[in-house]
């Protein structure tokens, strides 16, 4: 069975965040099992888990003796084995998986210095001196991921393993009010929560993190 | 004909470090002839680039009909038809892909504050406060990365696509003395540079530019 490694806790403003979310989502959109490894600092630390994942973060997938971190990678791997994620027309398929990489390298690239700003350096001079200019490029991009999206109800029409990662990546949004400033795009990412299999893998995360 | 998508003109800085460096360089490792579509701010903002890019950036891939975008995604679709830059075994293949994505979302990420520190917002108060932590955190990741090559020659044994975005992330730290501060790294990339397909790639780009 596959195992996906997560965290045993995090401090609130995480939780239904963290980045094994998108594997748990894309596991129940493919209706495959899988259990969870909870881990904790020290395991992050230790030769073993860097072995599997250089960097000590999560989610790491195993699975009959094959590991892959980023979950990105493990998004498209998982998704092999769904046309829920992945379409099987080539063009379909190549431009679900375009979306997938917009979604880590075009918006939460821009995304995750703000948020850090409010969550991680509130308080610290650079980041009062940083926070308007990094929240002006937030607002740009989600006006331009708002003209993309148009009137269609997914980024490429129809669900796509692309937006579950957009999904997750406005997630880390919602302290702010830049998502409800651009009704499109809001209500693109509560049609994509509201699908069972999200519903059903925010539940495994807070119930592993103790939360439910 | 492949279409690739490049910039007319960008400052000296820029200059071998644009982002469809990454396509030219997987275009020639695949042995798949391309021509480029060379364009500037005024294309950036049109209705029709932005109908193929919702961003405006370069490189986008045309192929009877087919557009994409994201470096990233079409490394991985020029590396469909390339065992050079994906390894035929599912298992290569997937960590070849998760290399490409920790190339992208955990050395990229981290590496990207710091070049717009010193390149874009160099005087800037905020930059100067920033910067030593914005440093250390590359440091810290280029430390985990050289401890997972060890003493192999690729990320994952054998030069894939994963090698391929790693090293164009690398080249965007040239203005520092951080990879040089790490010789396996180091090493790695001049490894990587000297494939005579990463060496033609660049030459594009110069040409394009019109610096040759």
């Amino acid at each position: 069975m596959i195992t996906v490694t997560a965290f045993k806790w995090v401090p609130p403003f995480a939780r239904g965040l963290v980045r094994d979310l998108r594997v748990r989502w894309a596991l129940e959109e493919a209706g495959i099992p899988y259990k969870t490894r909870l881990i904790g600092p020290d395991d992050q630390a230790s030769p073993e888990y860097r072995a599997l994942q250089p960097f000590g973060q999560v989610p790491v997938l195993e699975e009959n003796g094959l590991a892959l971190f980023e979950s990105g990678s493990i998004l498209l791997h998982v998704g092999e084995r769904s046309e829920t994620l992945l379409p099987k027309d080539p063009a379909g398929r190549a431009r679900a998986i375009t979306w997938v990489f917009a979604a880590l390298n075009s918006i939460e690239t821009v995304v995750q210095p703000l948020v850090g700003i409010d969550l991680f350096y509130e308080g610290q001079e650079w980041a009062k001196l940083r926070r308007p200019e990094a929240e002006a490029a937030v607002k740009r991009r989600l006006s331009e991921l708002a003209e993309s999206l148009g009137t269609k109800e997914y980024l490429d029409g129809r669900f796509t393993a692309g937006d579950l990662m957009m999904t997750t990546v406005l997630r880390l949004l919602r302290h702010t009010p830049l998502v409800k400033a651009e009704p499109r795009i809001a209500a693109f990412q509560e049609r994509c929560e509201k699908r069972p299999a999200f519903q059903r893998a925010l539940e495994g995360q807070m119930t592993d993190l103790g939360v439910s």
